[in-house]
């Protein structure tokens, strides 16, 4: 069945070389399909027009988001456009992406795909939600309780469906959902998880408990970390972008969101592919 | 509800220490609640009693089974004994196991609450069917292909799904269970999984290859490694008990089985206590 | 040879429990062997004498310092006493330290032992020198460079002996002597360095090269380490101390320092038998 | 100061391609610069000469061994070259190899360099001396304790001179040298280590014990390791060629060797160039 796009917002990566080229190119292409565009002030300011929208303000107002730019990007509008349950195709500028896996070459046979009801190119995420101190975040890829560079090890008290795992003492922890696993956590020894699997990965930063290994857990499960630890510089960072400074005895809780991100790849390439390319994995001979 | 236990099995590690009184008190425990009991060939002579059964001929006959020893004993008819819908509960003679996790004085107290229908004591495991050379296997805990002892490197190819994944240099793959987790697959840098998560581990074992780390995938998966090496002594291993000689381009096919395990465990002990203690990690002051 | 112990110099970990009695019990037992005792500050006022010097004037002013403590107060005088060329014997007042290993109901021993000339007590510890921006400092342990916990991921370029070995990304470097490898190195998967060999490590924190593994370079390497990336908080940490914030381009310069620490050791416990105790390593049956 | 030259012994991979066509290159060359040249057995054959002589005969008659393969050709003749304290150059004929580091195109560039004394292409490797059953065998890499594929897990006892170090649950133990860390001990998680540093690594195989992490220890240091278990399937192997069978209580005493290996290597190829285009380092921008 046919996808209906009335109206597309793009993001992008200001500095990415030939930006404006690529945005333009883009825009021409989506009027030759009768589809109208939104663009974040920023991109409409490269091709020297007004009305560009606050990065934030796009997803409630479109059917489809495009991402011009790498990964970061993409998390920036990720937790936004899964709110809004509208779908994002994420194109990188230069290397290829985890999250940005359509090279701009893609773009159309992605788009086409997408748009005629293609399957195969729709790759459903799971999101977290964080709640700390009376607010609620939600993240593509990782929570992460972390201490700042000069503080010493810290606690963590951590608690999974009320029942007590560990105090453990780390440089920090990852909360990652299987989309995240290949991001921070990969470097944290954390395990690569199918991207649909129901599971969370929990990666402990640099443990001096060395046999505290990063497990996986139920994606149903409700997390419960708390700081045990006083006087240190500690925060909680989301989809390393935002930043909270943390406190003896704050809490975090964590479970799985409401709603699913419809993140967008490309019919030429699976998930497996990905993994092969950026962890450069021989193929059989 | 209640259950209706009318015959139980039980096997034995032969060498444990006080092993005949433990049986013996078993025994008598069991006809105070007049639960019939079947002996394995071993347990029978240790008691100087005839009608002993082979160990694989118990579970088709009984509606309990109880294994006095180690892990390792438990292992050994796990298989069957969730081939027959048998659930198994399994007492450690010496150190506290992952899947005996009954110490002797928890027996009655684990055996009761499981008779009186409660809950919190059965644990569902997952198991892997593996198929081989026209034959089939089942394991609880993992699935290992592994190079002889003096053999070089082998090289594996693995495909999910029907995807490739990969054609990896290493000394071996483990393709292990959530139950399977703490086992050998931790120590190949495994993640600890939690018992019922639906997913799979794919751990290397000493990979060349640096950046093949473990992975997770769907429980639904369909595995299937080649042997792409010749020459070499190479073996698939299951549960860390059957041992098949493999040759260049052997496949062996993975998937879930379509039965599960009903593992007992004591009331007075949950996963993360089981994790806890097994492994050392601390608690919060 | 008998060594000449004339002044001894003692700090503490402030609120260790029994403190008083124990630093009490010390200075008795240290007037006894008819030896001198000038104490820091903070442990003068808990004994109620006026006579307490800053931490730092120690050193230089006695024949031996003793630390009552764990391993980060011995760290914060471990340099220091190794530039006056004073030996160190650090006495743990709770959990055996690695730097201080000699429990309370041994320090007499341990002490005799070193004033009697017995060698097996003298374990030489080198230390590293580091310069940043004009200054030089000098640590026991290991200097770091470390990202701040809401920074992204940095960029280090590093050089050996002017060679250029990688532009690292990850969340920052660890540069550890062998006394330094149980330390911070030990949870960033460093390996274990016995004592005196002449080596350093290099341990990533967190890399996103997942091939950029844990590396040992001669102790007579000259190690210059740049941070390549803008825009981020970013952290040299020495000993786990003192720290001082880097832009970008600086540049951090480490060789070993022209001296070494005489770290005191307990006549009754050798330095593997300190890894099996801390580690919890088995032992042959 | 100039080398003298008067013949070279050549070893090959037999089943490379253009083997005879590189071999009848490098002999014409020998040729032009008055060297004369021994061929193994299998070397000679290929290009239908009748005058080849065992490989192992080769480095005694010689005054300089040149190796047509990979890192394992290379290893077989290793020890026999470091013995007769005969240099080796080792050209690789397909992918760069960690000992075979000279492609094709630069052979005579290094060969010429190593004749014109130039000290740069020298890179001395220390090697060690296992002892086991009365006999005695050098190795340049590694020297491996290691289940068999269906064996369980072993138990090992360390001793470090003659200080028991643990008793080691594991598939097995690595003690390599410097030259090894890049070969089966990377594998295993052991760090990398500079070549010429006065030191071995210790790295278990998939330990069972989590806290049991790579080891470095004194190159002066005299190692003792001990099988403890009885029934298994084990095998010491020896630079990845040859394999001993040993049984329950069989000792292995390994030190460093009496004599040291010549490698000779490419002046355009520093030891962290060549680890950077192995592991895939980035370089800085």
């Amino acid at each position: 069945m046919k996808r209906k796009i009335e109206t597309v917002g793009i993001v992008i990566k200001p500095h990415a070389p030939n930006i404006e080229s690529i945005l333009r190119d883009l825009m021409q292409n989506l009027e030759k399909r009768r589809i109208g565009c939104l663009l974040e002030d920023v991109a409409a300011r490269k091709l020297l027009l007004k009305d560009g929208l606050p990065r934030e303000e796009l997803p409630a107002r479109v059917d489809l988001m495009i991402v011009l730019g790498g990964d970061g990007t993409l998390l920036s509008i990720a937790h936004l456009a899964a709110q809004s349950h509208v779908p994002v195709l994420g194109v990188n500028l230069g290397r290829l992406g985890f999250l940005t896996e359509v090279p701009t070459d893609e773009i159309y046979i992605t788009l086409d795909s997408f748009i005629q009801g293609k399957n195969g190119v729709l790759s459903p995420r799971r999101l977290l939600e964080a709640r700390c101190r009376g607010k609620t975040y939600y993240c593509l890829n990782d929570v992460v309780i972390n201490k700042g560079a000069v503080a010493r090890m810290i606690q963590i008290g951590i608690w999974i469906d009320d029942k007590e795992i560990a105090a453990l003492k780390a440089d920090g922890l990852i909360v990652a959902t299987p989309t995240g696993s290949t991001g921070y956590s990969l470097s944290a020894q954390g395990p690569i998880v199918q991207p649909y699997v129901p599971a969370l990965v929990l990666a402990p930063i640099c443990p001096h408990t060395l046999s505290f290994r990063p497990m996986i857990i139920s994606l149903n499960s409700r997390i419960r970390i708390q700081l045990l630890t006083a006087g240190e510089e500690v925060y909680l960072t989301l989809d390393g972008q935002r930043g909270i400074s943390l406190g003896k005895n704050d809490v975090v809780e964590i479970e799985k969101a409401a709603f699913e991100l419809s993140l967008i790849s490309s019919p030429k390439r699976n998930y497996f592919d990905l993994l092969k390319e950026k962890l450069g994995w021989a193929a059989t001979p």
